[in-house]
């Protein structure tokens, strides 16, 4: 099979975890809500942006799929010194981002992809890369533990140790340094890895994804009927600050998007609609509001319980 | 004069520009909005925060003082070829952002500043800098024309050829690459200015802070009356998250801070409260929005009026 036939499958199959993820969420939103953009950017690719603005259950909700290539893969997406990194490549992926209205629902992303680099028109290198991370407006624990244990399971249908690096790596990665804070509770992230086999890598890029959506919708089933009050709203408002800070500042997938020339509207659409940067609002919290700080201060071992 | 002396009259003397510019700003809020913090930081410094958090006039303001010094200075705050880099420093100044809630009266910004370097206890090396620039949500010309001629005269005073030179600088400062515009309609900005003498800087900083304050006065006079329509705050909610983008994902100013490990809450001060990122917004414009797109795509001589 040539090179572009085989990246043209890798991009449909991303293409369908796109679609059943989309469908799945489907039913949670008014319909009217959703915008369904095709799009395409000359010399950089086409996606599928699908985006909830201001719906009735999302504040935001972002599902997107594109299939890019470039003549110089950005530092940003490897690191200074990988072997990749200004060579023409091809990347895939799937990311998500759910900001609900209801604050004990929490904001949840995910992303799958598959990078490849060329050289002499052959493949020189292919990875995956994802993960998803939870961040909670309320803590229940509950939640917690099971979105965890849904990743760990996830990834172990591929190899047993792969939970826990992902696991130490996602914590590492979605850390807000000016803020000594995580963006949320964790889940799993992985960069540039290299599985033993194209399907594998596919098989785990789909039990991602699928533990990511099933996952979310169980917490939302169990936290979409419960009530809250203004001063959940202001607090969520306030948090979702902490959520474009890490996004802006120091998200390495937004980098990317940007230096590569993205659609603007796809990349951003993780930012939410109702934010709000109060003066020194979290020296005075309620009791409810310091135990979410707890977890967001100090990574936690959600399945083990330390 | 030993250098601690010198480098504590400097500090007094922004500390009084300071108290100025609070004192000319404070009759145009509820004086039960102002929160006044002294802050101090161990090995670093000590400042004067004055926040407005959800007022009756504005929706953020930050009116701040700080003088602060370090081991190494940061490359954020002059480039990576620069004499003084990672050199031990002193840097005082006064930086004030307003978002006023009436969206006819723009959000502006100034930054004065003075910062030496040390070599074996003697100052090495010394400088200004500083400016203004102005982020409107209605474009009313003749508010622009205003302030940059009174950007023009507080340079003039000091030399003719300024005003050129930083206003240029400004424009291309306070640009959002990935946006493809300014942040606003601009002023001046300067940021490695030798001054004359040490008395020329002073006077320029001062100058530069009064034509600030005086000229937005003059706007928020003329403007605070003008009623405005739901829609108006929903493009100003929504053009606020691009001075979110600015201010965290390409200002020098904010890096530096965050970099100095300042005080967090001061500097972020610039972040207003109330921000939407709404999914393609600017694809459905009014009229009167699009008139403010020209000015913000395409900077303009503002006193030559080409």
């Amino acid at each position: 099979m040539n090179t572009e036939d085989k990246t043209n499958q890798i991009a449909d199959f991303f293409s369908e975890l796109h679609k059943n993820l989309h469908s799945k969420i489907r039913p949670y939103e008014d319909s009217n809500f959703f915008i369904e953009d095709e799009w395409k950017k000359e010399n950089l690719g086409r996606g599928t942006s699908i985006v909830v603005d201001q719906g009735s259950f999302f504040d935001k909700a972002g599902i997107n799929f594109s299939r890019i290539s470039g003549e110089s893969l950005p530092i940003s997406s490897v690191g200074n010194k990988d072997n990749s990194v200004d060579m023409p490549f091809f990347a895939t992926g799937v990311s998500v981002v759910f900001h609900p209205n209801n604050p004990n629902i929490p904001t949840a992303h995910l992303n799958v992809r598959y990078f490849c680099t060329f050289k002499d028109g052959q493949i020189f290198e292919e990875w995956f890369g994802g993960g998803f991370d939870l961040t909670p407006y309320v803590l229940f624990e509950e939640d917690c533990i099971n979105w965890h244990k849904a990743a760990k399971k996830a990834c172990d249908s591929t190899n047993e140790k792969l939970y826990k690096a992902f696991k130490k790596n996602c914590d590492e990665y979605f850390f807000i340094k000016h803020r000594k804070e995580h963006r949320g509770i964790g889940g799993i992230f992985y960069e540039k890895y290299k599985a033993e086999s194209l399907d594998d890598g596919l098989k785990l890029s789909q039990d991602v994804c699928e533990a990511f959506t099933n996952s979310y919708i169980e917490i939302i089933e169990k936290r979409k009927n419960l009530e809250f009050e203004e001063r959940d709203k202001e607090f969520q408002k306030f948090r979702r600050g902490r959520y474009v800070e890490f996004n802006l500042v120091y998200d390495r997938g937004t980098l990317f998007g940007l230096q590569t020339g993205g659609r603007i509207e796809s990349i951003l659409m993780s930012l939410p609609n109702d934010v709000a940067w109060r003066y020194k609002f979290d020296d005075n919290l309620t009791e409810k509001e310091k135990n979410l700080y707890k977890f967001v201060r100090e990574p936690k071992d959600w399945i083990d319980g330390t």
